[in-house]
């Protein structure tokens, strides 16, 4: 990026501008938080009937849903999310209320179990790493560096992650044994894999026989305009080409009911099904079936889950359409920021110059604005270039999130404004 | 056992009759079921208010429980268990819908990471081992063995298990990393492990640096009678004797609200729920506090929980005390059969003749009655003197329950008598 303040005279004059606004911001003491992707009280609301008691606790084929059993989950509540997560039914299971336990425990039986197609243990092996495309989820990366698998960062493009560079390090590289991938409205770009990117996915060669895709498809139906984004059936593609055991399909009602006590899916190949199975029948007698009841009953079908999230789309696009609008008005044509404007998902991304985001983060906090550390959206915190920063938009009220927008912008004004500076003075 | 029928004539003559009368069962066809410890509908119907809809999904200090949060659950619900799983209520942890789930986590995050006091992770140890008293409850030696943990069975006794082997086992050998213990009305023998027992499990020298206790306290509340058992404080014990990290308590209320849709608890040293939290931290963004908004709805607090455990004990004391009282008639004086008659808890243990028990379940199934398969309490199945076995009143209305114990009786005798009439003959 460079300066279009022409010269040093009024560089200066706009550094001392965003100071002054800066010294202001702080003084208002105000108490903000931008940080994680959480739904505001008012999408909780939407889902109020999700309160309201079931009349008989009684699935479709009369099982007695207060009792033990029915590892598998709700066959009604899995045909519901069936077309949305791109998981024939009897190949999806609906599980407790985190789909973030489910990557943790496929993290874990793989580790402690052999894998359909892999030859040991993934904790016999002397070391295994994961592909983390970047900028990505801090989640993902958390659950690599607590069970010690080394994560290798791949950059990530508007159509998904840069193949040619997975191809080369999936078929190159044996110690490879999977992939993160958000691939609808992804965490935190919000971009949307092409039909290309996940073909080759699916296709590409691994020197890993036990190498699998996390499919967190997190975003499935949370598009924020008319025009929902569509991605190619990943599970589908992965059979055509001969790797049918390649993808493990992750996703939950967590921000569609309630966030914390939503229901969460898995889904994937017969084979991987089965092994799933087996791993997680010694772990529990079953899944809390009065709750996925409930999402049957409040949900209904497909179309209502549709309906839903048209209700929850209603609520947040104004937050969406005020940042990029602040945004524009603070800082377009400065060239101190670039920024996303996704079609859906939860989260903005705000590229500053090289060397600021770390900078324009503490600023903000010291104006009482909390955001996702810099660096978060990289492998163990370490952004190389310190430049992208992720923003929730959903949460704040509307009129709070536009205060902590343009305190934001101030904030990024104030530091490349003195970066700016530092490199024509230097 | 001896036969106390005095001749062969008379050996003969019974043996007859129990082959014409299991003749008789099985042309009933019935198809009964005594295999698993599961709530009955009528039990189930006791907590029909917790469907009922909380009027405001917000906790005591204002948190809104539909959203993302709170990794150690409703310290409202911690407090109502606090006392009956005699944790502080800053020591236990309010989580998902299983408990088992909790014992699985618990070795995984042991295997994978490095307990307090520990040296290593238990997966860098050439091999472990997990005390096992026998009879004891087969989910816990199904995760031993899947998990890839040696098992060593321990002898119960109607005190808990036999201390002195105990003992010796955990100071001499360093592959011993834990012990399984159902404390109160053990599954399957009812036993309620005395102050002794308790006593010296928190005070013997371990080999091991990093040994625990897995105290799955099932049955903490469930009485029949009205004197509840009381079992010793562990976890004071544990820091009395200077072994304060050694225990890790677990409960969930599946067997007094609905069995999955309840809630299950985690309760240790303030050590030990430290480096749980830093495991479940990165697993979870925090368990369905809805639900456990609905226990403390439903269950008010302690008082309220004793008030609903004692209808439960009502619905199934009866069940147990036909058991007995069949049991009594059909087989008492034959020296065919001993049995348990628990306070409490969910299941009677029945010890037939050595080499009967798989014959007995083989029998009874071929009358339509389902039993726990024989060996099932012991690890891997096997049961050396094959003459345990464990029946689950619980369930079953209480007619099929008094048909299912009378035909199961009839199997006794059949298999019994052939079994010392080849021993006359032989």
């Amino acid at each position: 990026m460079t300066a279009h303040a022409s010269t040093i005279d009024e560089l200066t004059v706009q550094r001392d501008r965003a100071r002054q606004d800066h010294a202001a911001l702080a003084a208002r003491e105000l108490k903000l938080d931008l940080t994680r992707g959480k739904p505001s009280p008012q999408q909780l609301d939407l889902s109020a009937g999700l309160l309201e008691s079931p009349e008989a606790a009684v699935s479709a084929d009369g099982t007695d849903l207060r009792n033990y059993g029915g590892l598998q989950g709700l066959p009604e509540l899995r045909a519901i999310f069936s077309d949305a997560l791109q998981v024939p039914v009897e190949q999806l299971l609906a599980a407790g209320n985190s789909s973030l336990e489910l990557m943790h425990d496929a993290l874990v039986f793989a580790l402690l179990g052999t894998l359909p197609g892999g030859q040991r243990r993934w904790v016999d092996e002397p070391q295994i790493a994961f592909l983390c495309p970047v900028p990505g989820y801090d989640r993902h990366f958390a659950l690599c560096e607590r069970l010690g698998i080394e994560m290798i960062p791949v950059p990530m493009t508007s159509d998904g992650p840069d193949m040619d560079v997975v191809e080369r390090l999936a078929a190159e590289d044996p110690r490879v044994k999977g992939i993160w991938c958000v691939p609808k409205y992804s965490n935190p770009d919000g971009a949307v894999y092409s039909e290309d990117a996940v073909r080759r996915l699916a296709a590409m060669p691994t020197a890993a026989p036990d190498f699998r895709i996390f499919w967190d498809n997190a975003y499935a139906v949370h598009h924020l305009g008319d025009e929902p984004a569509a991605i190619a059936d990943l599970l589908g593609l992965c059979a055509e080409h001969g790797n049918p055991d390649r993808a493990f399909v992750f996703g939950s009602t967590s921000k569609i009911t309630f966030a914390g006590g939503g229901v969460a899916f898995f889904g994937s190949s017969p084979a991987n099904v089965q092994w799933w199975l087996g791993c997680t029948a010694k772990r529990s007698i079953g899944p809390d079936k009065i709750n996925q009841l409930r999402h049957v009953r409040f949900l209904r079908d497909a179309d209502g889950l549709r309906e839903h999230m048209r209700r929850h789309a209603a609520v947040i696009r104004p937050k969406f359409e005020a940042v990029d609008k602040i945004l524009n008005a603070e800082l377009g044509g400065t060239g101190l920021a670039e920024w996303t404007r996704p079609e859906g998902g939860y989260f903005i991304t705000v590229r500053v110059p090289a060397g600021c985001a770390r900078a324009v983060v503490a600023k903000a906090k010291e104006a009482g604005i909390a955001l996702t550390p810099a660096g978060a959206t990289h492998p163990r915190g370490d952004d190389p270039l310190d430049q992208v920063i992720r923003i929730a938009p959903t949460y704040p009220e509307q009129s709070e999130l536009e205060v902590a927008i343009a305190g934001f912008a101030t904030c990024v004004r104030l530091v490349g404004t003195e970066k700016l500076l530092a490199e024509h003075e230097g």
